[in-house]
């Protein structure tokens, strides 16, 4: 993995990727005390990067691959991301999604082509239905962040961001199986070295910031709910994480009040559309969790995938303590 | 009033106002049959494209005048553009808002400094109590739509568009006052003349149609409720309805039903927050009110100040007739 897979998946994206832009606002730089460029995946195809990762991996399938199809397991992001690389491509995609995965993600996925498995996510083995799968009807499975061809799209979100911004101290990125971090930090490692990528984790899923601390990749326990469905993996990746524990300056950490005050933040100031997952990165900078020495700061708004309900609850309540505009 | 002026507007508000993109969403593309440009004004400085003509017109008071400061009236959006740039300019702001004005615009006006005088909306008339301020305390009025400055102001928007995109057959713009339309068209004469300029209203509030088919400026019934909020001006204004009438190609008119459905239609694949005055030239759009010859078409999102009530309930409720994806 390197630099070049990064510069050689923006090329392959490129004609059918949004390039989304990288916004400031005044605003927030006032209540964050210092720069914030915001990178908003939320206006990525699909509602979220998921979709550079999925599309560069599928323009690489061999012309047999390609009449297999492609098998992934998803929360729901890369599900969409994949469903709609797989329509883009004309393969087909079978996806293998958790029962209580959010309405909208599982009504997208389907929307856009993909066949839908569903599975029990506290009873049942998703990789297992999956290869269950390939070993049956055949096809190539798609990981959501354990691959090469995935990490170097996802690395594109910050290749972009270095082309659009100068000097940037820090890079706010969102972690799960740590393929968006580990993707960005090799972009900024050749075009940004100054720049320290931070992974954000919510609270209960902090197996980034403890696997870095031990060496070893540590598990969550993925018993526990989570408000950010898009941030469940059970532990880094086996080939992210040698690249984030190489990369990464260090992990912070978020509670879902400060993700809940993040989302109406962005509502309310920024006028976007986040989902909770998608809110980390905000919420650790809103919420002070970065040093001061970082003036120049980039954050990752990685989606936007989120029920109306679950929005519009969070958006009508008050905040416990209001963030300074 | 010419191209000159908006051309000297944007190099005097490019320190402070944002530049927004121009957004493509190729889901969208295919639900409206043809490719369509979002320029999100939602995304600029205190919420709306109003900030562009309350700055370029702060920005050339004479030091007598900044001194005394500016009076304004407005529904909310010119009301927190001008709040925001005499707050940059370092200049007192007084605004007459109506005591029923959405929430946010309130609060939002309020924070950034201005001093607020509530009036109602049905009984009392906004711009004598403006003028009465002025008599009493000095200070200069600064209009939302019928001023020169402002108008070359908000033209910004559409030198923009002009700029990031050629051959844009239509450019659909919200209209109340006819500010934004006005400016915009300006644009589009001197960069994009082959550009169809089309102002879009609210049902109720379609004055704009109504005297453009008259050739008299033509009075809305603003005893009416609307939902949109920001397009509640009474009349076409004396400034720009000239330019509107030498310019634009027509007026469209959206349904409550249609905003709302494109409201829900921004967060849910745009992932976008449009206020209901923001979405109306979205929501022609989508209801098909544009002639199938208009292949390449620019879409202005204009605002996004919406309480977050009225968005809770809009985005939770079902469409009547799903929007085609």
């Amino acid at each position: 993995m390197d630099f070049e897979a990064i510069g050689a998946a923006a090329k392959r994206i490129a004609e059918h990727a949004q390039r989304t832009p990288l916004l400031e606002h005044r605003e927030l730089d006032t209540a964050a005390g210092r720069r914030v460029f915001i990178k908003p995946e939320t206006l990525q195809r699909s509602g979220s990067f998921k979709f550079r990762g999925a599309y560069n991996r599928i323009a690489q399938l061999t012309d047999a691959e390609r009449r297999a199809g492609v098998v992934a397991w998803s929360s729901g992001n890369h599900a969409q991301g994949v469903a709609l690389a797989a329509r883009i491509a004309g393969v087909r995609a079978r996806i293998v999604m958790p029962a209580d995965a959010p309405q909208i993600k599982i009504d997208n996925t389907r929307a856009l082509g993909a066949e839908i498995v569903s599975y029990d996510r506290y009873g049942e083995d998703r990789e297992a239905i999956a290869h269950g799968l390939v070993e049956r009807d055949g096809g190539v499975i798609l990981p959501s962040y354990d691959d090469p061809h995935v990490i170097a799209g996802q690395g594109t979100v910050g290749l972009e961001v270095c082309e659009d911004v100068d000097g940037l101290d820090a890079l706010l990125v969102c972690c799960g199986g740590g393929g968006l971090s580990a993707g960005c930090a090799l972009a900024c490692e050749a075009m940004s070295p100054e720049t320290a990528v931070f992974c954000v984790e919510p609270e209960g899923y902090d197996d980034h910031l403890r696997s870095l601390a031990s060496g070893e990749r540590e598990r969550a326990d993925t018993a526990k709910p989570s408000l950010c469905d898009a941030l469940l993996s059970p532990s880094p990746g086996r080939l992210t994480f040698p690249i984030n524990q190489r990369l990464l300056a260090g992990g912070l950490v978020v509670s879902e009040a400060e993700v809940r005050a993040a989302i109406r933040y962005a509502f309310r100031v920024l006028k976007l559309v986040v989902e909770p997952g998608g809110a980390v990165a905000l919420a650790a900078v809103l919420a002070g969790k970065l040093g001061e020495e970082y003036q120049r700061v980039g954050v990752i708004l990685s989606g936007g995938n989120v029920d109306p309900g679950v929005f519009a609850e969070i958006i009508t309540e008050k905040d416990e303590a209001s963030i300074e505009e």
